[in-house]
């Protein structure tokens, strides 16, 4: 069993914890067997956006094909 | 005054926040000073958890009795 | 354009998500253009504050006026 | 000429040399020019494995095409 | 909106900002909406190339479709 | 002799070294005794800005009056 | 479900991977629950030792009990 | 021979090289076999603490009984 | 309650604890509130210095009034 | 006693253990004294090698003479 | 094959390419092979220097003889 | 001007400042232009010591001849 990583960003205008099941959400749309997700980053956009924008940076671990 | 600190593992099927919570109470069942605490990690298990598990890494600083 | 980085330490008697609108709150009331912020740490204080106090140190960049 | 870098997690129930292998070997089934890989983190599962299953999270360094 | 990170390494014969901008070059040829590029790691490789060769590691973030 | 420092981020579309030294111009507007700098993060906005904008994130170190 | 992590150093005149081994048997001997293990450091001890010790530190992870 | 770290947080109103004895000295109350100690933090408390409390944060690494 | 950290180096021609203190000295020169000074890094200046000048880099975490 | 810190770089075609003791060989050559060898970086090379070659990144702890 | 790694700063009045290759080329100056750099940390000297000086501190890894 | 870093570690029976010292002290035995130390570790060895051994681990930087 191999697994691999990818570096997503996610958002919400609500909270963090909306930000991270956004990029989950996101990563489970083209991949079947996501194992874990570890959170890297978390940050707040500002200027460029309506309201605050909560943004989380994660690696989400899923199982390669065979 | 010494302080002592342990690394737990928190984890809730709700929120980042209620994992943290998850580590504190565990902590205060069997430690009487706790004085502080420091997120060190968050992910989110999927694989081996029904639906999603947020989990929180800690350090809990309590004082050591003399 | 040029941007400045403070460093500040929002809390919250309710959550992380509070402790870091906390500081953004407190950076807008000086500051007219903070563009975005990053979280450095977070943390809990027990012992000098009644029930838990959620604490978040985010570093708030904003646009240096000509 | 330029590189592009993933992370793969390769495990073995032998060694951490094979967890290793073991990724490289998956990254070559379906990359042509892999030129080197790096160690990150090095760690053994326990409770969800028989016996003991180590792993090696890698990343692998491979030559794009034109 | 979720960005997606990927890292690559650019190179030049020239200069350190040539390899970033190499390396952006070649995210553009495949990527519509790239968003901001993070430089991770600068070198310069002696032995195996013609004269120096810059080289830049750096995460490119991009919006995924969608 | 103490010395303060602050983070500024400076920008230019032409180079990293240029960026490096619009933070540094624009430290030294305000502030008389600039001793050093220390770059610690490089980066290109992309999405946002008219073509590519070099930025540089610097510690700048200066003597405070007594 | 609360994990507790603890700091072990295992060593061995053979190889890193005994070395990794020797610390989780010593876990196993008063600990029921280990789920994981991470390795946080590996050296080699040669003035002190009778030809060259191997020696891991490593994160150990292991569930309390209720 | 296997050892385990613990993490202590020693403190003094005269000195950080007192402030790690006094770790030092508490972690030695209880533990036979201490072999050496790691500084990983120092800090000064002022608010809460008459004068000046110095604080050091040490690994403490001591061999474990057979 | 909101905290702000600044980032100040002191020096002395006697020791590392001078050092800080030297820097702590001039933080309540202007501040009325400092509550905390983390230790970042401490080095020695030579050759531009009178004998040896022992620095020590801190960050001061003083309330900002409301 | 005072110890001097060199890094080296070994390789073995056959597993890391054999690049650290490859490093270490070599500095036992020209070295009287060596302590002790910390690893840093663990990698393998795959383009520019025959077959695979492990690489380890260590630094060699000498007693320098008085 | 084993390489060493030493630490040099070189400096430029005029950029931080220049820098980076005022190290190589003191290196080269005394060492037959070298084979890569990697960029540790950039700065600008500002107070004791005739205008600015570039500055860029590198490990310089060569092949050791036999 | 070019500077070389080499890594020494001190020791002293009586504090941490006095095992910097007791490294740039070895350091100027053999070295004419040492401008700069930086302190990258602090420990306490006390099994194989009489008594506690304070070390310090630092970069001591020298101007390298033309």
């Amino acid at each position: 069993m191999v697994f691999k990583k990818v570096t997503l960003i996610g958002s919400s205008s609500e909270s963090f914890d909306d930000a991270v099941d956004d990029a989950i959400d996101r990563a489970r749309d083209t991949l079947d067997k996501v194992h874990w997700v570890e959170v890297e980053e978390m940050g707040v956009e500002i200027a460029s956006a309506d309201g605050r924008e909560y943004q989380a940076e994660v690696e989400v671990a899923f199982e390669l094909e065979d």
